[in-house]
């Protein structure tokens, strides 16, 4: 079984539009970045830390003991690199929104997901972890469409205080890469390292299952 | 206030999801390319035909003497051109979808929306079209996966038998242009469009109220 390690109602949108059979358990981990850190490298681990998180809880400890298969843990995280390389995450009230906003004006900035796979076994688990890129060029919203836009409460929550598949859509005539990956979850990543760790995982019974008992 | 010349869901939800207000009427015309008609042209003239149909029509001339402002009907069509530059619309039936998604399995293709904005007038009328091409990337579903998605009926009535707000989703690891364009409507064009529009028909009122009586 599919967990996904988060309480986005986004993320969980999109794995089940792709047709996903997937329980949620969320998990709560610090969100700050590290000195120094790189936006790839601050959600790579963030990713990590939340399939660990999910893997280490009571809630899917007791999951697993109902379950024949073993589970995969699907962490994400994302973030918004400003083209001033400025790490953009959720705004912290409606000025901080209105800065991040006008900080992405005019201008093509990054969307980057880590994702982190996990399939906790008896003594080790295997982990895949991934990041996508995406690009995305925004015109120019006037201050008042700033200031109305902010006032819909959309910006809240959301990384680079917009969203893609929101009202947002009208200022963002151009992006390169994963659609997905901007609303949240870049599906055709999880899609294949699914595909990669689920044949790994068979490989390994198999492999078992060959050894001498 | 804005007519959308479509029948469409999708487009509605786009219009929608963008905080438009607007009138839905439907038009109805033949989707037939002619003869060496290129893609472009074909949607492009496909757009204007529909907001053509739908100003001549009975329940737009009973719409409009409900209205104080000036209308604006929107037209749309959109379009997938395989790798092999065929022009792909709705698939026929099953056979045909399973035809039109393994010419689009592992290549990247064009997805074109022509767009038209029609604002009738007394014994004139301005015509805005403008045409949004985006590049899709699909990875390589296997026969199996292409039966799958076929018996979901999802193909049904999407051009080129995919719809990417749907399933196909995970299909998709790359686009490069206007997301909502693939959809069925490119949002940060026809936004200009309209700006475009209503100050153009802004502009001649107060030069008819310049003019002397």
């Amino acid at each position: 079984m599919l967990i996904l390690a988060s309480a986005s109602p986004r993320r969980r949108d999109l794995l089940a539009q792709a047709r996903y059979t997937f329980q949620i358990i969320p998990s709560e981990v610090p969100e700050d970045p590290h000195p120094n850190e790189t936006p790839i490298g601050y959600v790579l681990r963030l990713a990590r830390e939340k399939a660990e998180a999910v893997a280490e809880s009571p809630a899917f400890k007791a999951f697993t003991q109902t379950q024949q298969e073993p589970s995969l843990i699907l962490g994400a995280d994302t973030t918004v690199v400003a083209p001033n390389g400025e790490i953009l995450g959720k705004p912290a009230d409606d000025a901080d929104a209105a800065r991040m906003l006008r900080l992405l004006s005019g201008a093509t900035h990054q969307v980057i997901t880590g994702v982190a796979l996990l399939a906790p076994r008896e003594n080790s688990a295997i982990t895949e972890v991934a990041a996508e890129v995406t690009w995305v060029t925004m015109l120019t919203p006037s201050e008042e469409d700033i200031a109305l836009y902010i006032a819909t409460g959309e910006p809240r929550g959301k990384a680079g205080a917009y969203a893609i598949q929101g009202q947002a859509a009208r200022w963002i005539p151009r992006i390169h890469g994963c659609y997905f990956n901007v609303v949240g979850l870049p599906l055709a990543l999880v899609a294949s390292m699914i595909e990669g760790v689920a044949s790994r995982i068979s490989a390994m019974k198999e492999e078992l299952l060959k050894a001498p008992r």
